[in-house]
């Protein structure tokens, strides 16, 4: 039975606050690339990995949440994009590739093979399933048409928006006929919201005084749709801009970071007001939309109509410091690492 | 032309804070007992006026909610039921009872009409059109019907649930198959709920230290619907208390009496995780529904299924006081003033 080195990345610790690169290491371990008999698993290469933000909430000891927290010590589980190397599954082949979870590591044995799909490498960038055509770009598909209920010439703001869910959701907007806004947190990420993303306007949150004003500025007859990404400060200045009968989609993964958000949300009152529906959501109650999700998009991109932003970590090594960069906005785009490119 | 005096309770200024009874007058005016000829209008003599807490909204200089301010030196304007004694409009006769808009004065000359309705002296007591009959207990109709998406056997968390709205919230919720707590701001508000309202429980969040351990006690499963009318604390524990794809209706009066909570919401993150719809609304934008609301809630109250529970102050002199202790939650149930019983 063949075994080789294999680099991980580890969580050595449940963490408390932001999280740092000291709380994962990258080690030297082994792996067998013989996927064991009668185990159903597979022995995959990973290729691209992805640094999504909901990882922080299984860095936690928390059994309550909807996804079982990391195990310290071992690698670190999440969306990627791997190659079948042995298989004991009937439905999977060696030479496939597959899209789901698999470790943050070089080779990974994945016994619980229900999250995987198998994808094909062609014209669209492998990367892009766990981006554009994964877990992000799905969140954004599912929670611009199901939760946010957009009609033609909507006003619509994104926050987060050069993000990897808030870029796709912008893009949607726009070709669903709607007026659209984004924010993000630098002078770069703005340009490329106007420039390549189509964005009708754009702004930096961290160049403005009172975010109420200058949603007011971009919207002056009001929000029906707020795409929320980050929840605070921007949540609480989209409130007071939103329409009657206005909407908010709480993706908001910022928000979960920590247990209580220590600033809090002040204008409840304007939900009666003004009839507001905030609802929260969660891609995964929206799987039967995947395959349709997947065509339609897929059709987007090849058809020029959407483009994708990622930033491309090369290498497992620079795994902890793409991850820890998500929060504080250092990436561009749909943070990737990749492992290895075949 | 008769002109006789006419007791009239007057905002004296725009309310900054809680409003309390100094923000009041009660004086002696005169009225003409003749509607001019022309205008369309009907003089009334008010019988019922009716306390609500949306009221103090309209003691603030603003224009930007969803009805305009009071006018300081005037009436204050409020719901009540009256008796028509002159009419210069031919969908209203001497003699007709009538519930709607009217001042908080003995005699007010109605002329814009489009809020009466005529209401019948019958086996009902006049003064529930403007409680169980009237705004209160349509909010609460529309609002758990409508917002909440009801269904047989669903955890229905009401607060302030002894009042106006609540008591009628957690009785149609009973009706429809569901169990039912409420919360309350007294020993006697408590036994209330449960005694008399059909409350499967009820406690008095006055004497809890931690209201999120309080309503796990309750709702050890998890709360499917919360029919929120105080926002704030509550509205916060009950977040964590959620079900996955819980509903909270916001109906949040007293969300509305100052512009901001500085307590703030701390625990929307829940809203993600638990894929909660929080909808605030007004029963306004229902109104096709209350043809159907009054027949059911009167069929309802006539077959013995609901009771209404009213706290009446006697005499317009006594409505400032009556007023102000909503907001420290004096009334026990519906407050009313009784201006005349005939």
């Amino acid at each position: 039975m063949e075994v080789v080195k294999n680099k991980q990345v580890v969580l050595k610790w449940f963490v408390v606050g932001a999280p740092t690169e000291k709380d994962m290491e990258v080690r030297e371990g082994t792996a067998q690339l013989k996927a064991p008999e009668g185990s159903g698993g597979l022995v995959v290469k990973n290729l691209y990995l992805s640094c999504d933000p909901y990882m922080r909430g299984r860095m936690r000891e928390d059994y309550s949440s909807y996804i079982p927290p990391f195990q310290p010590g071992n690698a670190i589980e999440g969306f990627g994009v791997a190659k079948v190397l042995d298989s004991d599954n009937p439905n999977f082949s060696v030479g496939d590739y597959v899209a789901g979870f698999t470790g943050w590591e070089e080779y990974t044995l994945i016994t619980r093979t229900e999250s995987l799909r198998k994808v094909k490498k062609n014209d669209i960038p492998l990367s892009f399933h766990v981006g554009l055509l994964g877990m992000p770009g799905f969140t954004a598909y599912a929670g611009f048409y199901e939760v946010c209920a957009p009609k033609k010439g909507d006003a619509v703001f994104v926050s987060a928006a050069s993000g990897a869910v808030g870029q796709l959701v912008g893009q949607l907007a726009k070709l669903h006929g709607c007026y659209v806004v984004g924010s993000a947190g630098s002078k770069q990420k703005v340009q490329l919201l106007k420039d390549k993303l189509g964005f009708d306007e754009a702004f930096n949150y961290k160049e403005e005084t009172d975010l109420t004003t200058t949603l007011q500025r971009y919207f002056p007859d009001g929000i029906d749709i707020y795409f929320d990404n980050v929840g605070g400060a921007m949540l609480d200045a989209a409130l007071l801009n939103m329409k009657v009968h206005g909407r908010v989609a709480v993706c908001g993964m910022v928000s979960q970071h920590s247990y209580t958000d220590s600033e809090g949300i002040h204008n409840t009152f304007a939900l009666v007001r003004k009839r507001i529906r905030m609802e929260g959501f969660l891609q995964s109650d929206y799987l039967h939309l995947f395959p349709k999700f997947v065509e339609t998009v897929s059709n987007h991109y090849r058809e020029g109509k959407i483009i994708y932003l990622e930033d491309i970590a090369e290498g497992l090594e620079n795994a902890p410091s793409a991850f820890v960069g998500l929060f504080s906005g250092k990436n561009v785009g749909k943070q990737v690492v990749c492992v290895s490119k075949e």
